[in-house]
């Protein structure tokens, strides 16, 4: 294996997760070990910090700073959603990238998301190949739709499946204090893949849980979904708690929520904003005359790291140390995945590597078996595959009671050429 | 003081809280050590159980599930919105209360509730009285809302406190994460009282908090509202985060949240569910051309029980003890109180007692020079007196990676007469 001497640049990108930063720290302080690796870098905002040469100097930060970034919640470099043009249609960014590149002997380039930013990494890689500047580059997974193919599972899954699971148990003993009827309709994050939704399924194996469970993989009919409702009232006298996932979408495809968007106008016939849930809410009480009550976990599903799980902070950090590693050992192109250990009777993880082109327009979604026909969840299979990863509580120190969020310098990098 | 020998009965009213169940847990576990007290009894869903007489034996439940009980959430014996009439009105319920009374022989009566559940106390208290039906009425206080009269404070404050602080400091990362413009309109629960809403400037103390604050105790004026958050949007590069309190009036008294349900009608003209955040959204949204987020606490902020501040469990749980004792001891027709110890230079609280009456129909508010002149937030005031409460961790064991909540036998108990 051919010794790679340069920096390493580090950047984040798409929507932020609770263990995000776990996967900072574990790129981090394990490129802050690698004897090879010249300089650490983080990439404000993602692709656009390399752009504007916006690069914070990690050898700068305190150690134990480093260390709060794995209980600290939502990208701290700053994140961005901007998908990088081909270069046959614009090769002006490319031609930016490279100059940054060797301008700041970038041999190491590791960049954590989505499959949007695998596709980024997967074009920039290829383009420094061909342009002759020698460049490792590695993607370290991130999601909490869990949605990435081959991976068993995404860092930011557990701990947006815990907080989802957790939450809705104490909704349901708040939902059923009083004798009165109560159908609650809660919006789960997920726009093309159940996994997240799936989570209440967690909720339920407690028997705290919801009784109606919509995922995307299955087309959504409003009257089979008013009828199910209108059943498990009758059954549970008028005390309903409906999981439902933001991306549902009608046999023709279309998104439950772009029909709320058409329909919920106000009188001066502006679009209102707002919600999947809303719009469930107002249809089941026009077909019964029970309360209803719409509940989104909006951001919270994703920042909630106070309910953090453990096992998900500390895969997302060995993610991130793997990527470093990998790269130092001569992996290129590659993503870092999980690995179940099958033959291990407790869970088990072993990190591995896939082409990062596999992952970067391919999509995981819930296996059709493991959702039930009538729409009361998933079967022990989603359990048995989803329980392991909330296991063990790890978050951010407490200071006057409230956590103590990491705090970077974020000293600039200036170069002179 | 005389000794008063015979059963003692608890109901739980009005809306729950994360910590109601440890001041259950407190007058049951000290009920059930009281040599006078020959039955514990808790009845379902507040006073409707009383009348109904659904009354659980207590001692038949196993001692390691009454102690769950100061971790689990929201009322375990169910919760009732119930306001008993005037006996002038209608002497009916009275007639069976104090049938129920004798025939179970309740000689202790503990209510864990808000300012109405007080009151209901004090009724039931002075019927008995007048029927010669000795028993001993005390009022144990609860509710996020911290609006009752006297205390220092209420259990289920400090949770409710800690749960919205430590989401907006989540939130506020969250919201920072992109380097685009976003106003985020957080809506959090207090029909009258603005404490709660108030409690967002204990993140705002960690620099983590809402920009602007705004609570019922001030007129709220919409013209001023927007100016204010366009405002703060020049200065802060379009990144906005709004705390807001369910119950802001405008100056003629009217909730905003009562025009929200006007404006908001849908194409069919039904009236939309949803909210006072959805409805300042909308008007931020035609204001400016920013990207807004409503999002509302919902439920979440008073069952969020894995986020309970110790300080708080404790107290909950001593308010129940100090109940029983005080009634042990002679006294009735009181609620138990806590009165900070100001010349202790830690904080500590005194339990106290206060005629029940003094509470019924009191409301304490936010007061106004806690509250800044440019709606970004409270004073210094406001931190010194809410930081205490928010203080330590105090959760339910973990199972699963998963909160393990009280189990209760529930079983009914059954008197021939």
């Amino acid at each position: 294996m051919k010794v790679l001497k340069g920096a390493c640049l580090f950047g984040q990108s798409g929507g932020p997760t609770s263990v995000i930063n776990a996967s900072a720290a574990g790129v981090f302080i394990e490129a802050l070990s690698q004897e090879n690796i010249t300089a650490v870098y983080g990439a404000e905002h993602g692709i656009k910090g390399i752009l504007n040469e916006r690069f914070f100097d990690i050898s700068r930060e305190d150690r134990e700073e480093l260390e709060l970034l794995k209980t600290t919640p939502s990208s701290s470099l700053g994140s961005v959603r901007y998908k990088l043009k081909s270069e046959d249609v614009d090769e002006t960014d490319y031609i930016k990238l490279l100059e940054v590149f060797k301008k700041y002997n970038i041999r190491y380039f590791f960049y954590n998301g989505g499959n949007d930013s695998m596709d980024t990494c997967n074009k920039i890689s290829k383009y420094m190949q061909k342009s002759g500047h020698e460049c490792r580059v590695i993607g370290v997974p991130k999601t909490i739709d869990n949605d990435l193919a081959i991976t068993d599972h995404c860092p930011g899954y557990g701990s947006a499946a815990k907080y989802v699971a957790t939450t809705l148990m104490e909704l349901y003993l708040d939902t059923h204090v009083y004798d009165t009827g109560l159908i609650t309709v809660v919006e789960i994050m997920g726009r093309n893949a159940g996994w997240l939704t799936a989570a209440s399924q967690l909720a339920k194996y407690k028997n705290l849980g919801p009784d109606l469970v919509y995922l995307p993989e299955k087309a959504f009919d409003l009257d089979q979904f008013i009828k199910d409702v209108k059943r498990v009232a009758k059954m549970k006298k008028d005390k309903v708690i409906i999981a439902v996932s933001e991306g549902i979408k009608d046999k023709s495809g279309k998104y439950i929520s772009e029909y709320a968007s058409t329909v919920t106008r106000d009188s001066f016939g502006h679009a209102q904003l707002g919600g999947l849930a809303n719009f469930l809410a107002n249809e089941i009480n026009r077909a019964t005359n029970i309360k209803v009550r719409p509940i989104e976990f909006s951001l919270m599903q994703r920042c909630g790291a106070h309910l953090a799980s453990a096992t998900d902070v500390e895969e997302a950090f060995m993610a991130g140390v793997m990527a470093v590693r990998s790269a130092i050992n001569g992996e290129t192109d590659k993503m870092v995945i999980f690995r179940r250990d099958e033959k291990s009777n407790k869970y088990k993880i072993n990190y591995d590597l896939i082409d990062v082109n596999l992952v970067a327009n391919a999509e995981k979604k819930v296996p059709l078996e493991w959702i039930k026909d009538d729409n009361s969840g998933l079967t022990q299979e989603f359990v048995d595959y989803a329980l392991p990863l909330i296991q063990g509580d790890f978050k951010a120190p407490l200071v006057d009671g409230l956590p103590r969020f990491v705090k970077l310098k974020k000293e600039l990098v200036t170069i002179k050429q």
